[in-house]
């Protein structure tokens, strides 16, 4: 966790958040009222923390990872919106009517789990969740085919739901078309916890790969390789090497 | 900083890395060896870093944001192999022959530029550098393309170089044949820094937009919305809320 972070939930009076994640931080938040840890609901959960920071109690919403990534950020500030709440941010001046929202980043799944293979991710990638709760499956579909025909990286979200197992082997095949059966794929899950678990493997043997709700799964590019058992994509196309002035 | 990030540099002797860099953490490295600050060539300071580790001196390089994410990670596992390097990380069992390598994740710049814009990433994303330096234009072009095509919030680093200030401009050009005028558009420079600047702006202003070589743009898909301020992108296209069991 970021020393930002920690800062945050040390101001909080409230934390709301799914049990899991709670539990992980339970030593920082000792004493702060917890919010609904019982309540499944993602919706209902926000609204409840909502209405503590409305009547004045600063809450804290909590996910893994980073909260902006597929996380509860973009649910809180949209739960605003549904709400007419009037919010407002740390970089306009003090407006006692607004409530106001600070987004805390972290660090996503994506950059730890890629951090655990070596490095997939030096070069262009594409982000992609395969569930089709809150997404058509054909977008999700034209999504894959789109970033395994231009190259890029691929970086899977929940490549299992409870309710449908085979949306990653629908990827892969979509994936072989483009790409080399022998391409490099890192499966990492439980990213830092106890139950990390990370694989190398090949596009070709993905089906095969110990998968669940806690993984994300990297496809490397058509010029990724594995090398003493790490996963790297190399960042240049060009293979010129003794330049300066970039940005990294 | 992370914590587990603050607990590696506490045990190394040597730290490599770009002056900018070393200067944000100067107080945590007090008394450590610095290596070649004056050195402007990302490979030959990695090259340095290897052959102090190698002589038994545990030296970390840094850099900003996330080291995996266009950073210095990959540029250290290549020069390993192309020096035919042996090399292990913390899950195998220990072999002196091998030289220990550890990726410690951070903060990508696409995480701290998301959340001081609100919650633009909490869909599917494309990271793509413009940078033209080891990479064809030819084949960004395309993955801007491909991008934009299958509806990807698109994350744009590097958007201006030092030799080039036309590559933003050629991006938004062909991402508006595939989406709206008035898409939210978010610009974020030198993201948590003193430098720190971050505007809202749309698809048809942003060559207009301030950058420079530390910007991050945010080009939002086409259900991205600004409220209050914040520019965020829902997590459904189907519209349903009431839902449980995701990961997030």
């Amino acid at each position: 966790m970021s020393q930002h972070a920690i800062r945050v939930l040390a101001t909080v009076d409230a934390v709301a958040g799914y049990t899991t994640y709670i539990d992980l931080i339970r030593p920082l938040i000792s004493g702060k009222q917890i919010v609904s840890t019982s309540m499944q609901k993602e919706v209902d959960r926000v609204s409840a923390a909502l209405d503590l920071a409305l009547a004045g109690t600063a809450c804290a919403v909590v996910s893994s990872g980073d909260p902006g990534v597929y996380a509860m950020a973009g649910l809180v500030l949209e739960m605003c919106r549904r709400r007419s709440i009037a919010i407002g941010g740390s970089d306009r001046p003090e407006d006692e009517d607004r409530l106001f929202i600070e987004v805390v980043p972290g660090i996503p799944a994506l950059c730890s789990g890629a951090s655990l293979l070596g490095a997939p991710l030096t070069h262009d990638f594409a982000a992609i969740s395969l569930s089709d709760l809150l997404t058509p499956w054909e977008t999700i579909e034209k999504r894959v085919e789109a970033a395994a025909r231009a190259d890029f990286v691929i970086v899977i979200y929940n490549p299992k739901s409870r309710r449908r197992t085979d949306h990653l082997t629908h990827a892969q095949e979509i994936i072989l078309r483009h790409r080399d059966p022998a391409t490099p794929v890192g499966v990492v899950t439980g990213a830092m916890r106890d139950n990390q678990r990370v694989t190398l493997t090949t596009l070709e043997a993905l089906d095969r790969a110990h998968v669940d709700m806690q993984t994300t799964v990297f496809v490397g590019n058509s010029t990724t390789f594995n090398y003493d058992g790490f996963m790297i994509t190399p960042r240049g196309y060009a293979k010129k090497y003794d330049i300066a002035g970039q940005q990294c």
